[in-house]
């Protein structure tokens, strides 16, 4: 359980309100490019920001999920919403800065949902499988909602998932090493940003199985 | 655990199986509409009428869920696909009515739920949305599933959210002032209902994002 | 708990990595036909093959869900997603083939499902219902995230959801009468998985509501 808390108490919530801000924020736009209602817009807010850590939760059977129990979650995508409400022109145009803060969110649910599913009594190859559903997978619900092909598993879209999935295994790594201490957290956390970044700059794409094939036609 | 108990049990069943039919009557309707067969109706069915407490009871840990522990609550759902199925002509006709029976589930169901909730331990604000979860969450899993997007989330449909909202806030407030009973819930469910017949009737909306800006464009 | 014993446990290990194959070869065959790329084949396929069972487990509350506690339940998809990656085409042109493994997982997974759920408290309705969810339900998730209307839903494909109700049905009958044995069992599983070779030779499909109409016309 002190797995948990490799942060302090209060910078992981902090931490984990940040993470899930920027989430939130990516859902509320998506609901006005979809061009749904101001509650549509909170509730697809509500999804990507909370969605995949409460996926987590269920599965660890850490019942009622961390969602629900503190009012700080359930509240913070309600601000997003209402920043989006009345700026999104303006978030729009810092698409960019909002790109930037979803890889730290990326990086950090990763960690944190890796950690936390070990700690939960899990093995390294599940909490590191949940590690990624926690940082990927309110994003899925969110296209799924939105009625859209989830952008995780679009190869046109630059690489989202290899990140998340270098730092949830540096985090088991350093579990089954015994060195997962805040630093090598940090670290684990910084390296999937960095890569995040990497990826949106350079278009970093992961291969289909039919470019390795050549004559097959599918159109 | 008596919060559950504010109507007595079988009214409270009653009740319960009015609103998974007349949900399950919503999700027949839908299947037909989209072509689907006969099971596919079965399991549209089953689902509007069952997934928003199946969310809700996962959330909470109330596993195994009433949804698979009640016979009724299992085969209303199908009465109601055989309904659709032999009569969906004149079912479509009352189309009207099944709406106002629609709005009656959702007014029940975002009492029962956030009363559910609260009596399993979590907060006011997590059982008041879990009230809403249990009242929406079957429509949007039914479009979800036909894939639609969620007519809770679009902006040119009529109000459903709120109603539930103001019926879960009411309950929530009630518990809050210690003044929960089965005459405030049910005036907490009927505002709810009422709620959403006026949003029907003058055709309610929530305002979207962009209304607010003036110059941007989109498309 | 003997129950889930049936088999001995090796041998239904050794079924139920087959079933999770089969299953996650038709999920990385979708994912390779919506053009997904390696990371939303390997999504696709663990969804698949594995997502009936979590959600059987999550509704029974045996958690965390084999799927996170079984280290061959989570390798077994990402086989399946390299052999589709290097050998597609090879699949596709196996695609009859395929689709026979896909009915002995269909008969199979019904069987453990409704076995599973009964051994855990549920009622023989509810362990029968929950047979037939671990049988389709990873095909419904599958479908969903690639953004399709599930086939399980549409009238124009071959019957599907019935196979795996009668062999659901035919283990609680079984278990009512208290004749369940590996004998009954695997004759369950091999009714179900020989009525799904039959609705595909014979193209059997089931009814839709408005063929019992007449004069209602809906495009």
């Amino acid at each position: 359980m002190q797995l948990d808390q490799i942060f302090s108490p209060s910078v992981q919530h902090t931490l984990d309100v940040i993470g899930i801000f920027v989430f939130a924020i990516s859902g509320a736009l998506l609901a006005v490019r979809k061009n749904f209602d101001v509650f549509g817009m909170a509730v697809l807010a509500e999804v990507t920001a909370l969605g995949g850590g409460l996926l987590r939760d269920l599965i660890i059977g850490a019942v009622p999920p961390a969602a629900f129990t503190d009012l700080g979650f359930f509240v913070t995508p309600l601000l997003a919403t209402v920043v989006v409400f009345f700026l999104h022109p303006h978030v729009e145009r810092i698409q960019a800065a909002v790109l930037v803060f979803d890889a730290a969110g990326l990086g950090l649910f990763c960690v944190t949902g890796t950690t936390k599913a070990y700690s939960h009594g899990l093995g390294l190859t599940a909490s590191a499988t949940l590690g990624l559903a926690t940082a990927v997978g309110g994003g899925v619900l969110r296209d799924v909602l939105a009625n859209e092909v989830p952008s995780l598993l679009r190869w046109d879209r630059d690489l989202y998932a290899v990140p998340a999935i270098v730092g949830a295994t540096m985090v088991v790594l350093c579990i089954r090493f015994d060195a997962l201490t805040s630093l090598t957290s940090g670290l684990a956390a910084a390296t999937a940003f960095v890569l995040r970044l990497l990826a949106m700059k350079f278009h970093w794409r992961a291969p289909r199985a039919w470019n390795r094939r050549s004559t097959v036609t599918e159109e």
